[in-house]
């Protein structure tokens, strides 16, 4: 609660319109304060009324327009005092039942992993050799759904708490990757270990597709491919591949790297960073240079990994040995040498004239009446115009390296949105992102190969703290995530934001007479989280209306994957420079959304109209006896085979999850529809080996399928690499269940068709890479329940010649007052603690541009 | 400028991060000010200094969180002063080539017109009969774009300027309606009048299609034919059509009411109104009856009109005898009749309860620093962060009517945008409405026959004064329009209103080092008008970014035009209330725009994306010889021939205008995208009669043609009526002329499908009733200019272990300072000018509802 504050929203002139304090009804509205202390009142009154005082006595000639403190003293209005508001609603929730585990938990569980009666075998992590056992994983394990609804519901105790373990068996004769299922937590004599294999497609991952807990044995790798071109590199390119701090060739890895497990190779493409890390230059990503060595990784061994090719404008060789010789002996065919200055085009810094007007700080959003949104910031718990939900984040698969490389990825990251009720009711269970898919096109052979699929790199550990003011408005409310790797764990206290905003756009309105003319105000509340993954920038918002209409829309910006620009490459892309390509692709991300309606048994509707040519006995010779016009036709889906869809051509109809039990006042089955919003594309190439059978969601803008526990999440950190043979295999979720009055998942994508342009340099523009779908309601309610709200107006006519509008405004007036000034920017590399569970210290910038180059943009990602 | 103000800004306490006042770079920057009076500054110094130390004294226990202004004081900020800058800087614009006649030019011209020498033999349009010459309409002529362009680029006078008036020929022997060509202006000796044929494919407009200046003939007939079933629905109905103001049942009509012009009759619908005029009962378009009448208006003289049919319940009788006879006969199979209850359901009153915390007015944004936009209001000419344009307004047909009924139209309205400029370069000369189709769907003599072209019912005359603070954000301004009709003329303060919001996006953002760590605010201009047409409520959004994207972008809500629920029904739309259905029907609105991209001499562009199979010499049989990929093919549309378009299949490409022989600097053609936005659509139901000709674009997502001044719009006023040959003929634009480096217009639609549900009621939601494209540059530019913007933040990571971030914000610094309280609501009716051009006086509140009636919801449309 706000302490008492002897400034005054006090002192009236005479009949003052200000409203001093209005507590909400249920009395939970802090941060709103009554003057009450009688010697701070008379003080203040003395000087309220001497600075009154001076402005009469002292008043301008003129006054500024507009309305000014002197106009409204002398209107009675009262002086204005602080917003005091400034802090959210509090709001106590039941305990998050999907919030993470906390860093002791995780180290505890550590410890009792090693334990040798388990007989893992395991060495540290962050020392650990590919041929070694170590934990790869320790993450929170979903408690199932039933548990959670009887908790929530039905007042039974919190689910139980398990963790999923996942681990690097390097030590096997057949190295092998295995998830593990620990429970119930905390840590007792009951707590039980087992293999988690039953929501996989495969048990058993190939260790070839595992993810990198460490980079250790790719440096000497890439050491002994580069070492022998040192002399070429430095002429053809202006640079080496020495390591840090010097270096000024960056090695950055393709995917996918296998088929089905039973190969491992990898495209290495270098990537000349103009600049030192010491002389700052900025997007690498912008400056390929359209040279590729191709080098098997078979094995844990990585002395006995090989080169198999090397490719430079076109020209193929089968070792260095021959790419060396053609050299020296001239037959080399070579491309322009890249400029030697510092490229400065590829930053961030501004290089025109900025636009006129553009000294002044723009328009920002202020919640002069305090915030309207409630948050228990223990249990991540949020309220806001009816609507309740719990956050999640996901702790998933964070990548950890000391090789010093590029990702070309965008990872999901780790928000996700749990119980998302609206006016006592339930909509989602469950609304949280799956995967990110990248596929690129190109006539070299690192964009003609590529195929991301963001969750290997991990969600969650790619999210950094944003930028008050700038990533999200500056009255925006922060919410901090803990995310758990291999090596450690991280927190962040600006994770997550949450902010409101006036749309701008009535919700609805009308003009006309008799209780027809008014408005409702178009509010917005957004609940945010930003990853930047290597190159990309995805925004990923969560936005709800007062009609009870969600939005789930992904932003792109950051930089592009460039390619080296030359002739051949027309048809892929768009040069953006001397020597720099934008590559064709296509993003699709692919979203859980768990729809309950009235409950858990809902069906799902399809709704399409098509062109009818009916008889009407009432028309005459005039028009002809029939009539072209549209007809509606409801279908519902039977079962999960007809169930993988497509938005209909023209957008003629659409689907819809209802519940055919639960009907409104008017018959009418109530339910929530997917509407589709920006950019409503699926995957354009469908049937390439390299996304064969690993990503099939992306070929849909939507499927429904029966919700288990067993199919919690339509892919898999290992997918990425096994497109032959995925661990989660998205089509087998399709196998003839009945979609009549069950509990249905809908998998919704959203993307971008990305053809490139110059004007994604430097960045990506959010204006049109963007994409969304809008969860509504359809039939849900009697009637637009967004008419209840009181931030709306309803006009009522004169009632004489000449008289005045007279306005229904329902109590609701804008607070008077001061809000605090805009804090200046700050920002944080986050809290960083070892595997030991304690703080690691500050570290030193090289440190931290390893660290930063590790963890945010430089992983190695071969 | 603003005066002085004695308020501090003055007091610093230590260093103050205040800044107390920047001039923007042209010194243009009005409304702030810098204290500069000695003696208000001494006396202003005291008593500041006296409420610091009060501070300091009277410091209570806790103080405020969030930033109190004691902290804010302690931290040495300066005691904030008003926020001055509320009115938007200025800016000189040559005259507006587009702005609308005067008043009194108007009356001028009604004056030369009707002179004897001219031999119109015209009648007072106010008192005109259908058998009368009168003047139907005068409003402004666009001048040649030569004229234009030579007159803003080259310094050239401005073009002539001449008015476009329209006369219904009635007294001729064979009626007619003609456009005529009148000018230049003012009047003069030189002034001519001659037939203006040029832009329409019929040079004469069938009388049967005309507009309806009055109502009176109408009122008779009506009479005639509801007075021998007042009885009947009395019983029936609960109400009669005895006339204002004890009448409870509104006649409305359907359209179109010709098929080329030969015939023209028409279906009279009844609908309840189940409060008269006194009871303020809300949405009569929610009431229908099913009960229909069909009726022939054949000739001049309405006394001959006929009543042709009687339809209710499905039951035909060929006169009102018949149908009479079967209610007395007990043979007329009955509906229910509606509840004798006022009717509370569609009313825009609340009926819920408030949410959580919706007595707090909802967050607003204020321009702190002072607006960032510049506005000429003589000239209707705006400026915005390098942005410049025109405001135009169509002052096209407004239908008055003395009778009283309703209309189911919506109307597109008049605000058109020109010369719209981006960092000194023409990007867009006409940005104009066109035509606005809705086309229903029905088991009902009405809903199965309507097709709206609402050009006909005028574009202008339906904009009404918008609601500050709801329609449009607390701190748009405003600008005003004046539109003249048959019978006088308006002029709304109101009409447009102009915003800058921050949109809560980032432009552009990334995380990461090197000068790549920052944000480019995402901030949005919009200029918005609002039509109510009837039933419904369209928002015209035009909205600049900082990028050079422009969005255009559509919203509906107000009433929908019902229908009689009953079984059989099913397939056409939903129930929504006892005896209320929501009718199945498409909306598809039209725009002209006139690109320019470096010039007038552009090309039409097509982007298409498809999957090719090749084969690359690097790859091994690891994957194999070939590569499934996507490949763009880029090809330029020859003529108008192949320039009929729809957005491709999953959006892979589209079309851009181009500019062949403009290159950037990586030699890409600079060009525009039309990016699809929200809800991409067109007309589903081609080909059926009532809509057969008249509106060709609306089966297309957009359309390029060759510009030329004698095709300057799509359709006409009377093209509704004329399906079968319609006054404008949109394909007869399409004649195989080149589109290789010429001057082309882009005729693009947005739309909805619209199939309505409960929460339809009582208005629909903007939220997805909502539809946009963007034009977008495509390689305009060397790069993405927005990245110039000062309002933008640059990170710099520290330099040593533990060290601060720094920040690089370009100077721009959130002003601290108070704004103005929000006025007090207000509203207006506009200001009423006579044919005269004398003011009409206040209207009481029985004229103030006819006229609303006539002019903004109960418009005769038969």
């Amino acid at each position: 609660m706000a302490p008492p504050w002897p400034f005054p929203p006090l002192l009236t002139m005479s009949t003052p319109s200000y409203q001093p304090l209005k507590l909400g009804e249920d009395g939970a509205s802090p941060g709103r304060t009554i003057f009450h202390r009688p010697r701070l009142a008379i003080l203040t009154i003395t000087a309220c009324t001497l600075f009154a005082c001076m402005f009469y006595l002292w008043r301008p000639a003129g006054i500024a327009q507009g309305g000014s403190l002197y106009d409204a003293l002398r209107e009675g209005h009262a002086f204005p005092g602080m917003c005091l508001d400034v802090s959210p609603p509090s709001v106590s929730a039941r305990a998050n039942p999907w919030k993470n585990l906390a860093v002791d938990e995780v180290v505890q569980l550590r410890i009792w992993l090693f334990r040798d009666e388990l007989g893992f075998n395991l060495t540290r992590s962050d020392i650990a050799q590919l041929s070694d056992n170590s934990i790869f994983l320790i993450e929170n394990f979903r408690p199932p759904k039933s548990d959670v609804l009887a908790y929530l519901n039905e007042g039974a105790p919190p689910p139980e708490r398990y963790a999923r373990v996942t681990m690097h068996h390097g030590a096997h004769a057949e190295p092998v990757i295995r998830d593990y299922l620990v429970g119930p937590l905390p840590l007792s004599s009951v707590t039980t270990i087992r293999q988690l294999t039953e929501m996989y497609h495969e048990p058993n991952v190939p260790y070839n597709a595992r993810g990198f807990a460490q980079m250790g044995e790719m440096v000497s790798a890439v050491k002994r491919f580069m070492t022998p071109l040192e002399n070429i590199t430095e002429e053809l390119f202006g640079g080496t591949a020495r390591g840090l701090p010097n270096d000024t060739l960056i090695a950055s890895g393709s995917a996918p790297f296998s088929f089905d497990g039973s190969f491992r190779r990898h495209l290495f493409r270098l990537i000349l960073a103009w600049l030192t890390w010491r002389r700052n230059a900025p997007g690498p990503w912008l400056h390929p240079l359209g040279f590729f060595q191709y080098v098997s990784m078979d094995g844990t061994d990585s002395s006995k990994w090989k080169l198999l090719k090397v490719v430079y404008n076109h020209q193929i060789f089968n070792s260095n040995e021959e790419f060396v010789a053609a050299f020296h002996n001239g037959t080399l065919k070579r491309l322009p040498s890249p400029d030697k200055n510092t490229p400065s085009w590829s930053s961030r810094q501004r290089r025109g004239p900025a636009p006129d007007l553009d000294d002044r700080a723009g328009p920002r959003s202020v919640s002069f009446n305090g915030l309207r949104y409630r948050v228990d910031r223990e249990n991540q718990y949020i309220t806001w115009m009816g609507w309740s939900m719990y956050l999640g984040f996901d702790r998933d698969m964070a990548r950890f390296s000391r090789f010093r490389t590029i990702t070309h990825s965008h990872r999901p990251q780790g928000l996700s949105l749990w119980n998302i009720g609206f006016r006592g009711e339930r909509i989602i269970y469950e609304l949280a992102p799956q995967e990110a898919m990248a596929q690129y096109a190109g006539n070299d052979p690192l964009q003609a190969t590529t195929a991301w699929l963001d969750r290997y790199f991990g969600m969650g550990a790619s999210v950094r703290d944003m930028l008050p003011g700038y990533d999200c408005p500056a009255e925006a409310q922060y919410l901090p995530a803990t995310v758990h790797t291999a090596l450690g764990s991280y927190s962040r206290e600006r994770a997550i934001c949450v902010f409101e905003l006036d749309t701008g756009r009535p919700m609805t309105r009308h003009h006309g007479y008799l209780e027809e003319h008014g408005v409702v105000k178009g509010y917005a509340f957004t609940v945010r989280s930003i990853s930047t993954v290597g190159n990309y920038d995805y925004l990923f918002d969560y936005t709800f209306f007062v009609d009870g209409t969600i939005e789930v829309r992904l932003s792109a910006s950051g930089y592009l994957q460039g390619g080296y620009w030359e002739p051949k490459q027309t048809g892929y892309g768009t040069r953006i420079q001397d020597q720099t390509m934008g590559s064709l692709h296509d993003h699709v991300i692919n979203y859980k959304v768990d729809l309950d309606i009235a409950g858990t048994e809902n069906s799902l509707l399809e709704t399409t109209t098509s062109v009818e040519e009916v008889s009407h006995p009432w028309y005459d010779d005039d028009w002809g006896k029939t009539v072209l016009q549209q007809h509606i036709v409801h279908r519902y889906i039977a079962t999960e085979d007809e169930a993988l869809l497509k938005y209909p051509k023209n957008f003629q109809g659409g689907y819809s999850v209802m519940n055919r039990n639960a009907t409104n006042s008017w018959g009418n089955a109530r339910g929530y529809a997917v509407h589709a919003g920006f950019n409503p594309i699926h995957n354009t190439v469908v049937g390439s080996k390299r996304l064969l059978n690993n990503a099939n969601w992306a070929q849909y803008n939507l499927a429904v399928s029966l919700r288990k526990e067993i199919e919690p999440t339509s892919s898999s950190m290992w997918n990425m690499n096994l497109p032959g043979r995925p661990t989660v295999d998205f089509h087998r979720f399709f196998d003839s269940e009945s979609l009549d009055q069950t509990d249905l998942v809908a998998w919704i994508s959203v993307g971008t068709h990305h053809l490139p342009q110059t004007e994604d340099v430097p960045n990506t523009r959010t204006i049109t890479a963007t994409s969304s779908f809008f969860l509504t309601p359809l039939n849900y309610f009697d009637y637009d329940i967004s008419i209840d709200s009181t931030n709306a107006i309803l006009v009522n006519i004169p009632t004489e010649a000449g008289g005045e509008y007279t306005f229904e405004d329902y109590g609701v007036k804008p607070d008077y007052c001061l809000p605090p000034p805009v804090a200046p920017v700050t920002y944080s590399s986050g809290i960083e603690y070892g595997l030991d569970g304690k703080k690691v210290g500050p570290r030193n910038p090289e440190e931290l541009r390893k660290h930063s180059e590790l963890y945010h943009r430089m992983k190695m990602e071969i």
